[in-house]
C-alpha cells in the first residue's frame, strides 16, 4: 500500500479506492511538540479500538465522520479527506497548557464550554488563533468555521454523555476535521487518550496522555481502562 | 494629587470629582513586555496631543471615549473609568508579532481586518486570548464582547479614513475599553504612535514605535511626523 502521510501517531495509506483510506495507528507517543518521544506498547491497537467505539457512537447520534470500519488490530478504514489545519479543541475543565498561559488552576469546570483553534503547523508550533485569523490565512471559510464549532459543541455534548456513563469526565478533547472529494466536512483524526483528558469521576485519577506527558506511570494502563469501561 | 496607578507610559491621578481622573502622560517606553526600557524625550508631550486629537475626532463621529480636554502638555482630563482587562488589538496590515506567531510575512492586507483579543496581565505577558477565554476568565459578559468588538471595528473604519487623509497607513492598532461608574462602556486608554503602528502612505516608513523596538532611530521625529500632519 502507498503512504499518504505519516504523523506522530498513525500513518495514512491510499486504497484502491479514491473515496476510502487505511489509518495505521501506531505505538509512537510525542509531547510538547515532539520534544519528548517514547513508544507506549500497544497504544497503537488500544487507539483504535477506542476511536472506532467512539466513531460508532458518534454516527448513531448523527455525527458525520470518516469512520467506515475497523479492519485490523491496528488499522481503520475511513473516509478519504483532506485535513482542514485547524485543530478544535473543546475545554469543559481547566487542563494543561491552557493553565499555564492564562494563569489559572487545572480542575476548575467551565459553566459553558471553551472552544479554541490551534493553525495544525508543527514548524509554529501550532499556535492559538482566532476566528479572524483562521479566516485571515484562509485556513477555512466563515461558513466552515462556524459548522465545526457548531460540531465541536454537539459532540461535545454527546461525548460528555457518552464518557460520564463510563464514570469518566470529559475534561478536554481536540478534533481535526476534514473535507470528503465532494466537499463535505466531516469529523476525522481520532478520539482518543492521545487527543482527550479523562478523568476517573470519583478520584480525578488522570487515564488519558497525561500520564505520558508528566511521568506519571502506567500509559498504556490508563489508556487499556478507559477502554475496559467501554465494555 | 493622588496616584491611582501607574503604568509603562502613563500615571493616572485623582482628581476632587469621582466621576473625573487626569492622565499624566510620561516619556517611558518599553518594549517586548517590558524587556526593551527607554526613554524618548517629549514622546509624553507628543503622545497626549496625539492622543487628544483622535479622540476629538472620534466624539466627533459619535464614538464615546474617556476624553474631556487636554489640560496642560502631559495631561488629560478624562472620565473615570475601570479598565476591562481585555486589550483589543484591531489588524488592517500584518506586522509584528503576529507575522512570527503565524509565518506570515510584514505588509499583507487583509480583506477584512483581524481582531484580536489580549488578556491584559504583565504577569502572563498579556497572551492572547478568545472569546470563550474572556468569558471564561470571566474578563467580560457576551455582551460587552459584542459590544467592544463592534466598537473597535467602528473606531478601525473612521480611523483608517482619518489617517489616509494624513498620508498614513494605519497597520493596525491596540484599543482599551474602560467602565464608568454609571457601568457605560466607552473608549479609554490612548490612541498613538505607542498603540498604533503607522506607515507612511508612499514610502511604507514607519512613523511608530517600531522606531523604537527595531532601533530604526529618529523614534521622536517619527511621532512628530504624525503630529505634524494633523496640522
Amino acid at each position: 500500500m502507498e503512504m499518504l502521510y505519516e504523523g506522530k501517531a498513525k500513518k495514512i495509506f491510499k486504497t484502491d479506492n479514491e473515496n476510502e483510506c487505511i489509518i495505521y495507528f501506531k505505538d509512537d507517543a510525542t509531547a510538547f511538540n515532539g520534544l519528548k518521544k517514547d513508544e507506549i506498547y500497544q497504544k497503537g491497537i488500544v487507539n483504535n479500538k477506542i476511536s472506532s467505539r467512539v466513531f460508532e457512537f458518534l454516527e448513531s447520534k448523527g455525527i458525520k465522520t470518516h469512520y467506515i470500519k475497523s479492519i485490523s488490530d491496528r488499522e481503520m478504514l475511513v473516509k478519504a479527506v483532506e485535513i482542514l489545519p485547524i485543530e478544535v479543541i473543546v475545554r469543559n475543565i481547566s487542563a494543561g497548557s491552557m493553565c499555564k498561559r492564562l494563569g489559572i488552576d487545572e480542575g476548575i469546570e467551565f459553566e459553558k464550554p471553551v472552544l479554541e483553534f490551534s493553525y495544525k503547523n508543527d514548524e509554529l508550533k501550532d499556535p492559538l488563533i482566532n476566528d479572524d485569523h483562521a479566516m485571515a490565512l484562509k485556513l477555512a471559510t466563515k461558513e466552515e468555521i462556524d459548522y465545526i464549532k457548531n460540531q465541536a459543541i454537539e459532540i461535545n455534548n454527546v461525548l460528555k454523555e457518552f464518557f460520564k456513563n463510563l464514570n469518566l469526565k470529559l475534561v478536554d478533547f481536540k478534533l481535526e476535521f476534514g473535507k470528503t472529494l465532494n466537499g463535505e466536512i466531516i469529523l476525522a483524526d481520532e478520539v482518543s487518550p492521545d487527543t482527550c483528558r479523562f478523568w476517573d469521576i470519583n478520584t480525578n485519577e488522570k487515564l488519558d496522555k497525561d500520564r505520558f506527558r508528566r511521568d506519571l506511570g502506567n500509559v498504556i494502563e490508563g489508556y487499556k481502562e478507559v477502554l475496559n469501561r467501554m465494555g
